[in-house]
């Protein structure tokens, strides 16, 4: 199986919050909320859906709960913030924490401050509208993320 | 904020189960367990990972969910299938029932039968060990995913 993944999908609660928290507060380019003329007969999912394009052509679509639920077949699961984590790189420590207080200004919930890790990277997380993770790490070590 | 994401980490329960189900199941590569000589006093959370590096140059990271927990410094949460997915692009509609079964051998679930969605796409899911949904898609319209 080839080793690519090209798009993640995000389960939210209110694709409307959603948007605006990625498009307007953290600045990231989409045309908004598509799909809505799709409607799956086979699993009821709506098409609903909004589209980020990423730097290097990776996708991150918003798309509701309940219709990833029906759309993969599952009933839905609770809200769980420890599933998994999403990294944004910065170029410094000093952006490390400008681009934590962009995503706080936004609506995003700090866990904690951000601080160096042991294996030399500084860090701090955020939780977007849905308590999703988003992790904004510097690696000294490596240049042009 | 710069629209990249440059790693996606996922939760899982036991780190040499999911190792075993994404390099030799899906065949996907990676140097093994990594860090375990990194302990963070902060939060207590052990540095011991797991990296696939896939196509493009993203980062696939597995993590034990107590590690990613306290690493964000948040209670670990209840697994939950429908926080996000995936998605792993295949180039017809027979590669798509391949590598769903492929991901069945080495351990995953098939949530539903493939088939080809309203807005063209002809995609199947599969969960991995822990539960998250994977998306393996054909579009007919784009090529060169």
């Amino acid at each position: 199986m080839k080793a690519k993944i090209f798009f993640i999908t995000l389960a939210v609660e209110d694709l409307g919050r959603s948007l605006a928290f990625y498009r307007d507060g953290l600045g990231w380019p989409t045309e908004g909320i598509v799909g809505q003329e799709f409607h799956d007969e086979v699993t009821g999912a709506d098409g609903t859906i909004v589209i980020f394009t990423l730097d290097g052509g990776l996708l991150l679509t918003l798309y509701e709960r309940a219709n990833l639920a029906k759309d993969a077949s599952l009933p839905p699961g609770p809200p769980s913030s420890t599933e998994f984590s999403l990294g944004i790189p910065a170029g410094s420590r000093e952006e490390v924490d400008q681009l934590l207080a962009q995503a706080r200004a936004a609506g995003a919930t700090l866990t904690a401050p951000a601080h160096m890790r042991p294996f030399g990277v500084y860090s701090g997380y955020f939780a977007d509208p849905d308590g999703h993770l988003f992790e904004i790490a510097w690696n000294p070590g490596q240049s042009g993320q």
